[in-house]
């Protein structure tokens, strides 16, 4: 690997990569800011053309800048974009040694949280649409539509409660265990039960967050989470934290 | 801009990483696997070494690699970092345009939960720890070194309770409205008495955790932050969801 450093150990990439990131964090670079040409950024920051290009794809994949091409072009700073930040999440929970009872603490936290909000928030409209992920499951019997289905709801329902953030993060969180529920719920003695059992519980987190009754909402997904991981034979620890 | 595409509008960078990111999703890459090399990936994958170079700047700032030179040197997938993320967090939440009120109720969410756990979990050892920061801000009047030691005490809960993600979200979060709490806590007409304030909620907290009473924990948690956002002006509406 192409080693390219100034006396500070950095790599003239990095070099670039801390400029940009100080002027996001100080709150000097907003959302739409355009970014000076490469051209001046390798001049200001001495590095070469290509260190600039380095950093730039590194701010690009983290979806914290946008290029395009045409009339306007140029570089700018990107609006933060939750699929990105999922995605890295995602990644770093696949790569990670964390427990899985610290995983899932941190999955019942966000989400008792986005079902009581959702049953302080849902519009009319959002309470059909929630209602209408449950009605699709009832009628899919095959584990990774139904997996599919289970994710998509719980995700709704952060979406529904306005919390943006918790929804980026819970769809990581989902999304890093995806294939373990999977495999083990292939493996289950008796999945048409558990079946049954989550689409109860979905049944019943949804006719709370309907009632408005955000502490009930808010328990059941909680029971709802430990009792499937515990079928699921995830977590054999139960640490009651609420 | 160097554009480099395939036809499905990749450029060759964003090839390298779809393929070692969707190893690491697999699990098929895991923590300290060696990658294979430049030439190798290169050849592999069909593009340009340059390309291989730009992803692994990429996947090596997202903290999802690490590279060593020397004897046993090489490119190898790294443990999950947890600093790595955080870092990636508050950036993205620099740029997010995410109501306060989703903030707050992300953070709430995740330190109730890691107060309950640090009631539940935290040794002898780290009760003294927690006891430490207090006493030790207790002796603080500046806003900036008192605001770091609030943040410690904060970060620490959720160390203390095992729960390493949640500890990281957290630093991610506390980060992300660092400089904002600080012009705030300027602005106050009477630091001394919200100093005195948190310093007296710290302490309740920390109290409940040495009692191992997580619902108080939890609890006094979700006020003192809810009672800080409001005395700084933060987060007018007051969405109570626990």
């Amino acid at each position: 690997m192409t080693v390219e450093e100034d006396r500070s150990g950095l790599h003239a990439y990095q070099i670039v990569l801390r400029h940009i990131e100080a002027g996001i964090l100080s709150g000097e670079h907003r959302a739409g800011d355009q970014l000076p040409t490469e051209r001046d950024l390798a001049t200001q920051l001495s590095v070469s053309r290509s260190a600039v290009r380095e950093a730039m794809r590194v701010l690009q994949t983290q979806g914290l800048i946008t290029s395009s091409t045409g009339p306007g072009r140029g570089t700018r700073i990107a609006p933060a974009r939750g699929d990105a930040l999922a995605r890295l999440f995602q990644l770093h929970l696949s790569l990670s040694t964390a427990a899985d009872a610290d995983l899932t603490e941190t999955r019942i936290a966000l989400e008792r949280s986005s079902a009581a909000l959702a049953a302080q928030r849902a519009t009319p409209e959002a309470l059909l649409r929630l209602q209408a992920v449950v009605d699709q499951s009832e009628l899919v019997e095959a584990i990774d539509q139904f997996n599919a289905l289970d994710t998509d709801l719980h995700v709704l329902i952060a979406r529904v409660g306005s919390a943006d953030l918790t929804a980026d993060l819970t769809v990581g969180l989902r999304e890093a265990v995806r294939e373990r529920i999977r495999t083990l719920s292939q493996a289950l003695p008796d999945w048409p039960g558990h079946r049954a059992q989550l689409l109860a519980e979905h049944r019943q987190i949804i006719e709370a967050i309907t009632n408005r009754d955000a502490t009930a909402a808010a328990n059941l997904v909680e029971q709802h989470i430990r009792r499937a991981y515990r079928t699921l034979g995830i977590t054999p620890e139960d640490h009651r934290t609420h």
